[in-house]
């Protein structure tokens, strides 16, 4: 059974999604067709590779991970293949492999050359299912596409260190459905720059001491239950993916808030981390 | 094949979701996953008590149901697994399977006990899917939990009859796709209060004196078409999970309105019922 | 393995969709579920039209696609199956229908006639799911309806052509996630009428002399990068269904903006093609 995710931006009324499974079952009846996201911001690579850098490590090896976001070809968005970490990753040479690729150095790298035919305003449909089932089916990435070494880079996707080595600049990277604000501020780069120095987190006036490990470690359980106050409290935590996040505990942005909604914290805004020498 | 069931808060748009599934597909491939619900409102008890009671019933015996919605371990909330009618759910012991237990008595109840080596803040990856898994395989429930008797109840979930029996006072429980405006009074609570009584129900200054048994009852076909003004119309019906439900007649709540942006009804708000003597 | 399609107006946050999914995992456990949508605009025929329209044509031949808009059963809307292009349809006799059936002829109709016992508020439960099952088990269209010959249409779903047969009068019958606003004009028809001349295509006081077959086809290539202002760009093509589209490169209807929001677009409203004769 070959695993084939899907991550776009297709929303999830329109009938892309799924006229898109629909042509992979055609081919291939017996394909597991798994939706990761269809509801990536139109256009945003930033976003498509955050979610799939944390979603596709779960998946068995082999699996076919199809990225629709910004994908139609044009002589400046070519198609490519990347094997990393033995799965296969689909899309366009528009950055959204750039994260993944700036952790674990890819295996293989094609780009697709089967579009001589091809003129279609619907790619994922015309192009992205053919190379899927092609690679499903035990097809080498020779046949559907020619070697390349690099693939286009997001600009200032990682964060800044200063020369002193006592200072992060991050920004936000991603707003979760909780509203919860994610850094590009990776813990292990954290630590590597900490060298266990007290520090101070700052992102607009807001100002952090400590970096949680789970949201709840915010509630002070020795406290009765009605003076505690941690509902709406402002906190940062490494995230399940392993990034500095800032959060508010138990957040909802559409009735009590969120970190985005009652810090006024977007996406690209900064974040910085000073570290405190003794 | 077992079928693994999904109700969460994760939403669509994160990687949660996605990463949840590639994790049971990893340890059992031929695993049948399949969405509930993954945009219950962020924490809410409520919603996801609601939508996994009604949802679960038409899944096989022997489906397995991860409810992940305020599913993060503290020393307040643990985890647990209830067999119950046949089927388990897994979910933090936070009231969410008070609902279905107050109508069906569990067959069994554990508090998972595997945490010792696992702190997280992203526990339906790391502890439920894993239980899931365990009892896929046909693993018991004494191998990854502690036998208890008691799950913590929702409060005031339900409706309040007050002591001449002739009054019911509900409250609004959920709210659906259409705007249509759910109360916690069961059509079997109501017919025995009833005991073929006439009855008003009230909703803020609205008034109804008939439950239909579907929301087209609600149009008089005798008239002409465009005599009947029909849509846009408030109206009282046993819903399809037989819970008492204000609706109106072919209602979208972003264009034509509905029941809770006409009438302005929402969560928790008080809905009565007088039955009158003759 | 019988794939069976849903497409309704849903919602996913409530239990309806997996509710449905269930029932059929319990009558047919190797079934394979598909969703097309769940996120039609309640009770909206036209929409629902045109999703299933562009989305089946994808899936394998005998496939079973159930549409849950509008579908609750009255004297005025019976339920039916249609056989169309060796597809099974199953769905309410409004209208949804006749989209797809203008341009191909159905093989078969059958009124399904099995309700004698149901009286239901969630007929794609009670009624949809138990005829699928049916289909999908191979069973003929006969046992569970009547032959009939004619499905209600959708009025004025057609554009209008003057005598002159040098103007188009098209609507708006779709608004996509990009915020791209699809009408009713089909290539094939505007090329039919067109006969090689020029035109001007007016939508509100917007006007466009070309239509593109993709949407980078607006960007200039040859130009600087910085010099190109094509993002936000009004454009016209035929979109992946071969309807003409009035799209904004890489919109985003909640940031940079698109078709519907720049334009002030929505449903229904008209946009006309006048031929230019040399």
């Amino acid at each position: 059974m070959s695993i084939i995710t899907l991550t776009t931006d297709f929303g999830i009324k329109d009938h892309f999604a799924g006229t898109v499974k629909g042509a992979l079952l055609s081919e291939i009846n017996e394909a597991e067709v798994v939706d990761i996201s269809h509801n990536i911001s139109p256009f945003s690579i930033l976003e498509a590779a955050y979610v799939i850098q944390n979603a596709y490590k779960s998946f068995p090896n082999g699996s076919i991970h199809i990225i629709g976001v910004d994908s139609e070809i044009s002589e400046e968005n070519k198609h490519i293949v990347v094997q990393l970490n033995d799965h296969y990753f689909i899309c366009a040479n528009n950055g959204i492999m750039s994260m993944i690729c700036a952790e674990i150095n890819p295996q293989k790298i094609v780009e697709i050359n089967i579009h001589d035919k091809i003129s279609t305003s619907f790619p994922v449909l015309d192009v992205f299912v053919k190379v899927a089932c092609h690679i499903a089916r035990g097809g080498t990435l020779e046949i559907i596409g020619k070697l390349i070494t690099d693939i286009k880079p997001i600009k200032n996707i990682l964060p800044f260190v200063n020369d002193d080595k006592n200072q992060i600049i991050g920004n936000v990277i991603y707003i979760d459905n909780y509203g919860n604000v994610v850094t590009n501020i990776k813990q292990s780069f954290f630590e590597a720059i900490q060298k266990g120095r007290k520090f101070e987190i700052s992102a607009r006036h807001y100002k952090f001491k400590t970096v949680f490990s789970k949201y709840s470690d915010v509630v002070d359980f020795n406290s009765p239950e009605d003076k505690r106050f941690d509902e709406g409290k402002g906190l940062v935590v490494f995230n399940s993916s392993n990034y500095l996040e800032i959060a508010v505990y138990k957040s909802n942005s559409s009735t009590v808030g969120s970190a985005t909604t009652l810090m006024g914290l977007n996406m690209r805004d900064t974040v910085s981390v000073n570290f405190i020498n003794d």
